[in-house]
């Protein structure tokens, strides 16, 4: 059901298996998601893919890596983004969010998708105590 | 250039400046922003979406103001809602989002922007080991 | 603030004369907004979009005028379109759309946007009984 | 397929039960459908989204309940939500919308996604005949 | 799982038979794939849209119809339109787009999501250089 | 009216400077436009940034620079992004895009939104001969 044609054997491809190893020592599993093995089509595609979601969602940094997934699942809602949602939701919960956390995290995803369809309709001019620049 | 005419004294309608004091009062600040401003052309709108935004972004809960307001923008930034993204921006730096901290928050919104682009081109099957329900 | 730049004087093309005729005569007054005035900069593109507007939202049918508008303005606002917000929510009050008719529309475009992030987030499976193949 | 696992037996909790009794009751059905049944995994925002679902969608007001279907079913279609929009075409029909009404639907709805594509193109400044404000 | 039940035997109908023809003529294969065949269901809509599709899309122009199928993919994948990015990617290979190729555009798309968000996140003005009306 | 203030001297920062430089040589024009002046507020992301747009965009490749700029445009509309819209639109023209082509554009954009509107509103199953898998 895709639209390209996953590598039957992609670690047979060397810069595959490079990737494909950096993922699992990464995560600390031997499981490799879809996402990347479809990119395999793509050694290239799929190198410079997994080195971008590496350093933003992989390396310490100041936003604690939950909610950097929590941030990841709400982009990939509003773009109504299947495989994503399931992807960054399981992830935040393996990052530690709870049940309890997830609730919330839909509460406000819902709350916010209402009041930007309330703003797109009313068009409120932008407040100037808003603006970085002043 | 909005779609309503915000009323001129608004809160000449005593339901409208019950949520306006309940605004100033939760948030500690005279400033009420223009969203409800011109929402209070309809005071029981105005009142279940204060009462809604109100229970969910300002609520002590689980998760930190800070993140609630940054899961909020990027739910915004995807729907292309300008007021929205303003808004929130500013109300996560408000709660003590830093500069590095947004710019950290950009890279991640635009890294789930990217990969959500190529999930919906490429369609890759939901793995198993994400569902919730098994 | 365009991408194109309207035709300084239109109707000196006669095919858009006859599609600014045409408007005028159907809305019954002899203004022409912008969409149709930049449209102009190509002629076909006029003609072919003004037939089907024309023949979708001015053409006696099963739904009311101020109806269709209503529908045409929810599309507008969830896909973040400022112009056609602004101009399908005029057309709708110019067909009658009351004040409090516009705020119960408000209510249900700002419900289901904040329904659909969560159906999207959730990812609930459709029901059989919803389906008309059956 | 979902994100979350619905509760194998929603109304051992009275607070789920109670909804689906009122959602039956309001709808004069026995059918309770999947969105309503995996929120009911919290019960909290499955009492504060059927509250307001009720209150917009099921209350006798100005719009007629089919009306509101279609405008609902509107918003689904253009944010790619799946399960919204055959529940709300579903519903839409269920309040007499017929195969020649849902025809004429889908005009609308393709022919303001094509105009709103080549006003997001185009980008046309607004009109200040449009605006409510003046 | 389609919102409307096509028509079991179409081309009884002899507008859905005259339409059903020369989209087999125009694409010179006995394939009439499903997005026609559940547009079936209401000939007047199906002749509409074939005469658009074709207009656009299957008439010699200035654009390359590899190229046309390539925007169009690109658009149908902003849009998370499963179907019609399947369809439009299929088309563009069945027009020359080669794998290669279409790694490319897949990068093209992915670069442009990321783009798009950073710059609905950030809201620069738009440079006065970019304006075609100057 | 950007949510992050854009440095007062960008080019006093090396690394700034370095990009500036790069855009400057790479585009063969002294003008840098707003983005990327924006961005300067984040060395690390203007760099990486700059990297990957380099590479897609303006590195020779399989794709006519030309049409990686519709591509471009394409998915901007559909993301509703303005700022995005001006500049690959303008770029398109910088790489002789010329306003005959841009109509031709704006066709396949409009129609390709409208079909996305109706096949996400109708819903039909994916045509095996679609899929790449296979």
């Amino acid at each position: 059901m895709a639209t390209l044609r996953p590598p039957a054997d992609p670690e047979s491809d060397l810069r595959v298996r490079a990737v494909f190893a950096d993922i699992r020592a990464t995560r600390g599993t031997d499981f490799v998601n879809n996402f990347w093995r479809y990119l395999a089509a793509d050694a290239g595609l799929l190198e410079s893919v997994w080195a971008e979601v590496k350093a933003v969602m992989a390396t310490p940094s100041l936003i604690d890596p939950k909610v950097k997934e929590m941030i990841y699942a709400a982009v990939s809602i509003a773009n109504a983004c299947d495989y994503c949602t399931h992807s960054h939701l399981a992830a935040a919960r393996a990052r530690g969010m709870t049940a309890a956390e997830q609730a919330e995290f839909l509460r406000i995803v819902a709350t916010a998708a209402k009041t930007n369809a309330l703003v797109n309709a009313v068009r409120p001019p932008v407040d100037r105590a808003f603006l970085a620049e002043e």
